[in-house]
């Protein structure tokens, strides 16, 4: 876990991992957040519907994005503010994803950080893009 | 679940559902994410931020907007497409939340329908507020 300071940040910093959605992420999400919807649990349905497998919550893949804040940038002293992603193109089940996230705007006063996020699958298809300012404590 | 199809829904309905944030799904939470941060996983170090118990993952928060589209509002048919939500208070372990989604647009061309979203804690206050752009699909 990174546990860098507000002071020891600066645009343009950027960090980057990769995590394979498996099947287990997908149970473990339905479970917690009780989302049925058969589009993520039916793969006849999902195949009906026009995709190769089970189609990933999208809620899934941007819990991603609470591992960019609170393990790699800032990691340690992170509490997120704010969030915001669009999703334009499905995750499939299998999926192995590299998510990444750059600072690009930091303020002083309140000192919290802006990253630009952005996760691409193993094809390089940007699945998710969007922001998310993140506080960083003390 | 819910099956509304998109010419069911109409601006102003609205859903909404309350669920308990235990701590097993913060274990999973972590167990998909590994997401390790002191502040989610360690009530000593939660307490010596500030808080009375381990501060709730934000992006866990906002998994509950998973059931929100996919179970209740429109359900089976549900296709996110964005999600923006701010978290202008914490949620602690063990705290219940009540999510609701309020459409407030409609866009025919596309199908899609724009939910304005607040979850608020048992005393009423509001932890997360935002909107999705949920798509209805055939």
């Amino acid at each position: 876990m990174n546990e860098y300071r507000y002071e020891d940040i600066h645009i343009g910093m950027t960090e980057s991992f990769s995590v394979k959605v498996t099947e287990e992420m997908m149970e473990s999400f339905r479970g917690i957040t009780g989302d049925i919807n058969p589009l993520h649990n039916d793969e006849a349905y999902a195949h009906e519907q026009g995709y190769d497998a089970r189609v990933v919550y999208g809620m899934l893949t941007s819990s991603f994005l609470s591992t960019l804040a609170g393990v790699y940038l800032p990691g340690r002293r992170s509490l997120i503010r704010s969030v915001e992603c669009k999703f334009p193109a499905p995750v499939l089940a299998g999926d192995e994803l590299t998510v990444t996230g750059e600072v690009t705007d930091m303020n002083d006063d309140y000192r919290f950080i802006t990253l630009k996020i952005s996760i691409r699958n193993q094809s390089g298809t940007k699945v998710c893009r969007g922001k998310m300012e993140i506080g960083v404590t003390e």
